[in-house]
């Protein structure tokens, strides 16, 4: 039954290093292995990744996307989510888990950590953002060293 | 494969009458023997009659939400979409969706009645809004006269 | 000051008939006149009509957009809003206003008259959608025979 | 004319310290002796500091709120902008603002700050958030020393 597995997010930008690329797939395949379902924002690069790392092994992805075309959902989406509300549709991709897992990432990445963060859902990130606030360097993004450890710590940490 | 399969949303009001209810039940029982996934709005009424109907028939069921909690959702989702946007979210409702099933309903379901119909998505009435513009009938909404028939229609009817 | 005047939202197609064009500009000179401030979709047609008339009789015009660019406010806008959520875009018409006007239009007007609707927000139609659920004539939209008709009306009913 | 002034966001944490809270009223004012128009998110804190600066010195003040009530508006904001779209609200405020000014704030502000960056917005900041990535630091936010500065900043680098 879905309704008891976790639902974790993996995010990141949409044009990765090839080692964030692989990064994303390890993840993808770990969180099938361990049957979580994948929320991602449906596109390409690390979203795309980690969805062919979930279905590699069987798993289930949700591609939530900022646009109106479920075609542009990258191909290993099997539940694309039409959101219609561009950019705003991060807030989605991150409310809809119980922990985010980012991976490298650009600005849009860092809106989804930010949003996480301020709903109280936990971050884990693998060579992504680092933040700091008024020279103070700020923990909140739970640092992992592999996907392994990123997967774990996920669901660890995941919220009902 | 889920990503074969058709997404039909089924749209209707929190309080039905015990009718609708039926309605939406049976509409939800029948998407599932189709093998269709059905969307809806993750809350009570119709949305939880259609999501029981389609459980009891091993169906796939998403419920997209309007809040920031996934608890909010019925007991019948198998998989929510947090969005936090309110009833913004009933635009991702029907862009979610390949055809909308329409059952009785308030204002808020003539919302969704029209934003499927702007962005091109067939809808079906059972028991829903009739629409007219300066004294002239709209006929976009499609009537159906059963749950079977309503399914049908949306199923030979549903975009790409 | 602004604060103390009222906000009430002029909505319609932006391709509307010569005659809806016409009752749009007089509604917006009509709120201008009795200092209200003009909300809209910001975009062509009706909106721009409504902005033209408003902005000829000195009024404040605010335009709430659907994309991401200030400069698809039509020339009449003097307060553009750049939403970035497409056409959910449209709640936040409807919401921003203390009645609303609706005059012609097609199904994202009736998203927006049906928005209005649902949050307890006056409808005042002129040349507009009807409604009617199983049969019964739904008589929430007040029809008005002129704009300065709509536009008392839209005062009278505005909600705080 | 409204229409040729620029439109400046003021974004901030609802929970400032009473040195960020100074420093966002002195903001408002210097925004509004330039003749600049303030955006902001619409509540109390920071917002509401630059609000009330920019009141004291007849400018113009703008709040999109993320609820569903104008109500909740702090008292110096003068057009209210409601979207019921909750924190995906904060896409609005970034995006209907040509720079941006920073102060303070927590993971909200941050998200806002992201969005900002990612359209190519204009960020100055005043004690604000650091970023890094991948131990590299990131200079996008333009860091400034005093109101004064950051408001020149924020003029000098709007967009159009």
């Amino acid at each position: 039954m879905i309704s008891n597995r976790k639902f974790i997010a993996v995010i990141g930008g949409s044009q990765p290093s090839s080692e964030e690329a692989k990064l994303a797939e390890a993840v993808g395949r770990e969180l099938a292995k361990q049957g979580a379902i994948l929320v991602c924002g449906g596109l390409g690069g690390v979203m795309e990744a980690a969805c062919k790392g979930a279905s590699s092994e069987g798993g289930v992805t949700i591609g939530i996307l900022p646009g109106d075309n479920r075609q542009a959902a990258n191909p290993y989406v099997q539940i694309p989510i039409v959101t219609g509300i561009g950019y705003a549709r991060n807030v989605a991709v991150v409310k809809s888990a119980q922990a985010v897992i980012a991976i490298g990432g650009n600005y849009g990445t860092l809106s989804e950590i930010s949003h996480a963060l301020q709903s109280g859902i936990p971050v884990i990130g693998l060579n992504t953002w680092a933040l700091s606030r008024n020279s103070q360097q700020d923990n909140s993004i739970i640092t992992a060293q592999s996907p392994a450890e990123a997967v774990n710590k996920a669901l660890n940490l995941a919220i009902e």
